[in-house]
């Protein structure tokens, strides 16, 4: 059976249960009722919540084979919590494990090997990377990985649909009741917006840090009322990992570029009035379209209300400059945005929930007027793919794509029309992680394409004499310098399922198959 | 069948599935799977939240008879919420409506009328005082009443018991799409704890505002994801009644001496040391201690960690002037409370569930070194009684009385021996709301009376030279100067449950009769 994008989705599939992606607003005022956890009720517990190890948490949370353990990746390519717990799941014996992980890369490798040996069976996140994304691409895991957008793994808790037994929680600090922040410590991150609702979903919670602080640790992010045992290790993760250095704003005279036609596209469009909800990516073009929009912010005389999502020094930089009123964070990728974090309240917390579940009765992302984003790939009907790379592995974060895309009055995409030797724009990506039809713009170095489907875009661009061709013209350059590629081989075998935000089925990834020539 | 506080439970109670008070460890480690609302997803809403008319959220619930609606009452008797929104339900031609308030008095008189006329047919609340509490204790409510404790109701809420239908949550602002708080705007109250759960487990959430401000209203109490509709009126209520001036310390000085032999008392336990963890009461010799206890710990050299619960400014002024560390608040009592409430990160926020709910994971009551409360009767048993008059009319608030005391390392009661000519200390209570087994130390006007059941406290007073004498010795002193009290009288019918925290049946009472002479 085809879905709204083209694909075809596996009978399979459809036998299990899953249904294919209709559009963007197939479940629009869905009704459901939210679950909850299973609750062992502290009556009269005066004490403080700390056990002595891992291990004893993990033996006084019950775990048995065949359940799940959640993470977050708030500590990026810093974190050793994942690497600390999952090797000891493995050393004490237990197989059939499922991960439910907010996003997992290179801090989490030792997870390969317990995906080869059968200690870890099922797998969902909303971002895949490195040797954990080879694994499942070459088909090692034993049971589809489901690729979730951020919003799509609340709404999936919430439902019902991903039930956590037990969810560890990395936290620079944590009073002995579990009162747990990502603020202080010796790790400080920021935020904890990911994994708040594992906090408030999963049976059992588990927090683990490396910097024990007196009672209360108020304000916070994670409440002890949901957190059952504490654990004090002596490092959670590489601090110098976790929150880098300042991020700096490209220096790539392409990307610059790209940035540049991106902000003037941007300053054409109605929604450029005092007071619009921005958000960008965070590295290349994406982050770089703040250096240009301050120049036509200080001509319009209007400021930004808010950016929201993952935040870098550049967005906590023109707040206090006075550009943007607001930042609502989910995510703080380097010292700049934590120390900001930590002194005003105009840069706040918000919960992956409030972000971007399409599920609640209102996220931060439909409030967006626009969305700034890169793409690995795009094609002629502006589909993007940013999860499988030109070999068809795993290796990329659906994350906040689909949901801001989807909800944004315009959502930008900004790409060089040609990376290396492969094309960005083309006529079929190897995946769908976000349907074209969230897609207003596409900027690249070789010129800017409009979604047909969006006239008003279309007329507004013109007015504004800012000239732009379809993307077909587009692709047809980028075949024209590096010629026309040919397809990625797969097996028939299904690795990863790539979920919409709503649940349905977007596409899905096979396992690779080593390049053979016709 | 007795419970506990040997109280007979009327069998038709039982038959119905009510379990006696067995003791307030009787759930310690209770498991149950928390229920979650029935949510209508709000997918592509890009626009606000905002309807015209309180009519008009009403219809969009779509209210049915026999639903029940929930009110907070951080307003206090100057809230103007549930009158506007009661006549409302009451034009439409609503009847068999259920009340959930979290307390509820005089701003709700108009309720009296309607449990008259049958459109409100139920009520479950914390507390209840004037007409409502008249029309209740005279049987004209049709079911009877159930009293909750402020942790028991969010334990109620939670393992689906009390299940709200819609909940007006009157804010002092709001942004269109119902990120809502307590502060600023014309009737800005602190804090909203009480109110969170209700916004969270409800199925319909409406806010109501007089005051409108740009998204995102953030950091707020009320999240917008769990919002359905907002409604801006002219007044949500009285300011000069919301948050009064600020309260002074008793110049009374029966008051003040209760106060100075109370601090006695704490300064002679064992909990008496650096980071002691504090509640008091806000009236009378309850918040007076804190006078007393300023000299205590400067000659101690020792500071209090947290006070916890509902703040005045005595509290915030302690805090400011370094004799605590931070204050956990439930709601605000008057204007310097509120203002310490929006401008330190020391005086924070905790929800209802942190504060006082025995079936999470661990309140804050059960940190509680010292609460210092006070009580309308206490009885040889120590059971103390906070709900009914000496007439047997409900005029009075289980609150966070009996969380409080069921946790905290020592409770102390603090009370004038004789009120008028009513003896605090009796036999037996009118209307048991708190065990005696919570109760650790009793301190009157006429003299100190440890529960012999605490022999810890016992040697401790013994050690410091504290002279203390038996509850009995108290209501004999009571006795001899009012005479012994006559029983009050009732009729047979069960109007009010007072429900434990933990959910089982700590006492009924009974409708009242008029007096007549043997």
């Amino acid at each position: 059976m085809k879905n709204a994008v083209n694909r075809e989705i596996p009978q399979e599939l459809i036998d299990a249960g899953w249904e294919p992606f209709q559009g963007n607003e197939y479940r629009a005022n869905y009704e459901y009722t939210k679950v909850g956890p299973k609750v062992r009720a502290n009556v009269v517990l005066h004490g403080d919540k700390v056990v002595d190890s891992i291990e004893e948490a993990i033996r006084k949370c019950g775990l048995k084979d065949g359940m799940t353990v959640s993470f977050h990746h708030h500590f990026r390519d810093g974190d050793y919590v994942i690497d600390m717990v999952m090797r000891t799941i493995a050393a004490m014996g237990f197989k059939d494990i499922k991960l439910a992980t907010t996003s997992i890369g290179k801090s989490a490798d030792v997870v390969a090997d317990y995906i080869e040996e059968g200690i870890v069976t099922g797998l969902t996140t909303s971002g895949i990377r490195d040797r954990i994304g080879e694994a499942v691409s070459h088909g090692k895991l034993k049971e589809p990985a489901i690729l979730r957008t951020h919003g799509g793994r609340i709404r999936a808790i919430e439902t019902g649909e991903l039930h956590i037994d037990v969810a560890f929680i990395g936290a620079p600090t944590s009073d002995p009741y579990g009162n747990a922040s990502g603020k202080g410590g010796k790790s400080d991150c920021g935020g904890l917006s990911y994994a708040l609702a594992d906090a408030r979903y999963a049976d059992k919670v588990v927090v683990i840090t490396d910097t024990l602080v007196p009672f209360p640790n108020k304000p916070c992010s994670i409440e002890g009322i949901d957190v059952d045992y504490v654990v004090v290790v002596d490092e959670i993760g590489n601090p110098k990992k976790i929150a880098s250095a300042a991020a700096r704003i490209t220096t790539d005279p392409r990307e610059l570029s790209i940035a540049e036609s991106c902000v003037d596209v941007i300053a054409a469009l109605p929604y450029f009035k005092d007071g619009f909800n921005y958000q960008t990516g965070v590295g290349g073009s994406s982050i770089a379209t703040l250096l240009f929009l301050k120049k036509k912010l200080q001509e319009a005389g209007i400021k930004i209300n808010s950016v929201i999502g993952g935040i870098s020094t550049p967005m906590v930089e023109m707040m206090n400059e006075g550009y943007i009123r607001c930042i609502a964070d989910t995510q703080d990728f380097d010292t700049g945005a934590v120390a900001s974090f930590r002194s005003t309240d105009r840069h706040f917390e918000i919960s992956c929930s409030e972000y971007a579940n399409p599920m609640n009765k209102g996220a931060f992302v439909n409030m967006l007027d626009y969305v700034v984003l890169s793409a690995l790939e795009v094609d002629t009907d502006f589909n993007v793919n940013v999860i499988t790379g030109s070999d068809g592995v795993l290796r990329g974060a659906p994350g906040g794509h689909p949901d801001t895309a989807a909800c944004a009055k315009c959502c930008i995409i900004v790409a060089p029309l040609i990376r290396g030797r492969i094309p960005t724009i083309c006529d079929k990506v190897v995946t769908v992680t976000t349907p074209g039809d969230s897609i207003g713009i596409v900027v690249t170095d070789y010129g800017i394409a409009v979604n047909p489907k969006r006239q008003d875009l279309v007329d507004a661009l013109k007015a504004a004499g800012i000239k732009t061709m379809t993307i077909q013209e587009l692709r047809d350059i980028a075949y024209s310098i590096v010629g026309t590629p040919d397809p990625v081989q797969f097996e028939d075998r299904v690795v990863a399922i790539i979920e919409a935000r709503d649940g349905t089925v977007m596409d899905v990834v096979r396992q690779v198959k080593p390049y053979t020539f016709d």
